[in-house]
């Protein structure tokens, strides 16, 4: 039997996700309404028992891999092929909402309910990952569970991360009890699926319910240091000036500029900016500001990066300031296979939800384990884009829609192979 | 008798100004070889105490006013003429150094010892004033000694003002035996003269010895802040943004522009920036910064106020987002009277030197004088424009021909009524 062979396609119990989702959020329950649960805290380990706990009761065994992430079994009719995967994480910002992460971890736990409401079995087997350290607010690197996974660094980097405090990771999984047998990255993973609120407001200003995910932006970020020579604002007449933010301002215009001119996924942005001696009466003698570019292929963050470096190097010539620009970080673009992304259009059309393509703009643990199985995501708005913040919010039909979207994808892939 | 009869004018004593110049900076020396000599304090009575004995050597009569101001006075031929006078301040900077403020009290110094050694009596009497903490390093408001003079704040109000220990300027005034008797503005100037570094690059970039310093910069100051929506630099795309920092860099770049029309003396500065929240990857929610316009006559400084102010409303309307200008601060322009500024004309054109038609862009003492009396002032270039700093410098040639200046403006000015 097969979930899109009916003519009503089943559904999720949302009531039964939104209350899972409200009792998660109850620990680390900010006075604002906001959870705050960092990772490889007491309350982390609380959440992980918490949901480890429901899966259980669902049926479900549970296997841990030594950087803590969670993979949450139910068995499928042949049970060695590759499971079928979806997951992200339940860890928080210090002051988070209840949505991030947290909706992709128990959307999972309610495909599988409904799975057992229905008595329908896949042929491959279903299993909800929790990928531990996402938010990177504890400890870095970000997505630290799943980069592990996938190889983008070590586990003896990861391990000896420390917060501010000292405590290295290492430690607090051994403490909380989340240092599993498995080798990270051993685990199968025969596709992967990652329900997520957008954290941006492409969804609620197009007023649709689902974003089919077709990748994940790129991002080069960099610091740029403009020298100029600081005097006095009264004395020192225009001519004779080398005043850097005059300079600096030019290209902070121009980083907007040129993500303008690589639409629709062009991203430029600066968001920190130093100035030195920072005077009222002082003209600006060094200027220090951050760049971030970001598309969703290489092709295209390329061409941006080019171009920023080539007006920088005009802009040098003609103010005759130095000006300094370092890359600081690269991540690459990753765009969803295409089997996956199909998978979750056609799930969505099944209900004739309004949707749109959709790419985040944000990392997510599905860009790294994109790069070991096919993956694909699945996104739903969320008020105002607001995300990272204790008013994150998100519409109960939504979070029913995305979880209805993310079971039919996941059944579909699932008994792809039969 | 008059000094400018003869073929060849009288010259004052370079050596010995600039031994006393190196005398009085040894107080308050600091290990840069710079001048910390903060108002009211025991090095600025040390400072007060050598230069006014230096004065009594000279023959001179002291007279102290209640905000400390000193008025140090060679007796004229007509000795109810008002005198004509000189001076400056010998307070400095914390990181301060030898040649600001102090310069222009030794150099009236150095002619009357001058007048003394040629035995030249001046129908009016000449006297030299130092002015009580012209920096405002220690207490503000700066400029307070001549500002009281000329009734540009009370009495009290200086009084009370406090550093940052609490002490007040009455009773440091008091401690260092500073209080005199006679009311502030009380004291006759039949013209006032102030010889002084230029504190900025004109002079030596156009290689020139002196300055004739026709006025003095008026400003507005402002404070502007922009507001837009914070919000994640990746999931928000171009159209849906509020950048503050992309519509506060249109104004930042239009501030010198303004400047750049109403040349030569348009100056036009964005010396501080503050943006929030200030992070690389989000969205500059609000974007806080101050604007400095000066110009030389009320009419250009207003038109430069209309167009920013026409700039910031356009600028709002077109980006949709709200910008605030408030005006924090406004100093009137000074011109200075045309007899004074061509005495000190005339008597640079005796000694063949080097000149041009300055402004000045920072405040002086000569500024509050001029609301009571004719005033004029000569600047001679310091070492790369730099002041408030202990490696500013000067080259002894300079100091004496801004001297000798000085000496031939005040003795016309002084036998003029003759």
């Amino acid at each position: 039997m097969s979930t899109s062979d009916t003519k009503k396609p089943i559904t999720v119990n949302g009531d039964r996700l939104w209350k899972s989702l409200m009792e998660l959020a109850k620990i680390g329950k900010t006075a604002k309404d906001g959870v705050c649960r960092l990772a490889l805290t007491d309350l982390d380990k609380q959440g992980r028992d918490l949901v480890t706990s429901w899966a259980k009761e669902a049926g479900m065994s549970i296997t841990i891999d030594k950087i803590g992430n969670v993979f949450m079994r139910r068995k499928g009719k042949n049970d060695a092929l590759p499971p079928i995967m979806c997951g992200s994480h339940i860890d928080t910002q210090p002051t988070g909402g209840k949505f991030d992460g947290n909706y992709g971890v128990l959307a999972g736990i309610e495909v599988v309910r409904t799975l057992n409401d229905h008595g329908i079995e896949t042929d491959a087997p279903i299993e909800v990952a929790f990928w531990t350290n996402e938010e990177g607010s504890r400890f870095v690197p970000v997505m630290m569970g799943s980069g592990v996974f996938c190889g983008a660094f070590t586990l003896e980097h990861a391990y000896e991360a420390k917060d501010t405090e000292g405590k290295t990771v290492k430690e607090e999984l051994a403490r909380i009890g989340y240092i599993g047998d498995e080798e990270p990255g051993k685990h199968p993973v025969g596709a992967y699926f990652e329900a997520h609120i957008e954290q941006g407001p492409v969804l609620e200003d197009a007023n649709k319910t689902i974003g089919v995910v077709r990748g994940v932006l790129g991002l080069r970020w960099y610091d740029c240091v403009v020298s100029g020579m600081e005097a006095h604002a009264g004395p020192t007449p225009m001519a004779l000036r080398k005043d850097a933010l005059q300079v600096a301002t030019r290209i902070m215009q121009e980083v907007p500029a040129i993500a303008n001119r690589r639409p629709p996924h062009g991203r430029g942005t600066v968001g920190f900016v130093q100035i030195h001696p920072n005077s009222r009466n002082v003209i600006p003698g060094q200027v220090k500001f951050s760049i971030d570019l970001r598309n969703i292929d290489d092709e295209n963050l390329d061409a941006m990066d080019a171009e920023i470096k080539a007006f920088i190097e005009k802009t040098s010539k003609e103010s005759g300031l130095p000006i300094e620009l370092k890359q600081v970080s690269y991540f690459k673009p990753c765009q969803f296979e295409k089997g996956c992304v199909e998978a979750v259009e056609k799930a969505t059309k099944m209900f004739d939800y309004s949707h749109m393509d959709a790419v985040s703009g944000a990392g997510h643990d599905a860009v790294y384990v994109a790069r070991l199985a096919p993956a694909g995501m699945v996104f739903i708005p969320c008020k105002d884009g607001i995300s990272h913040n204790e008013i994150e919010d998100a519409k109960p039909e939504h979070i029913t829609a995305g979880c209805n979207v993310l079971l039919h994808a996941m059944v579909e892939r699932a008994n792809r192979a039969s």
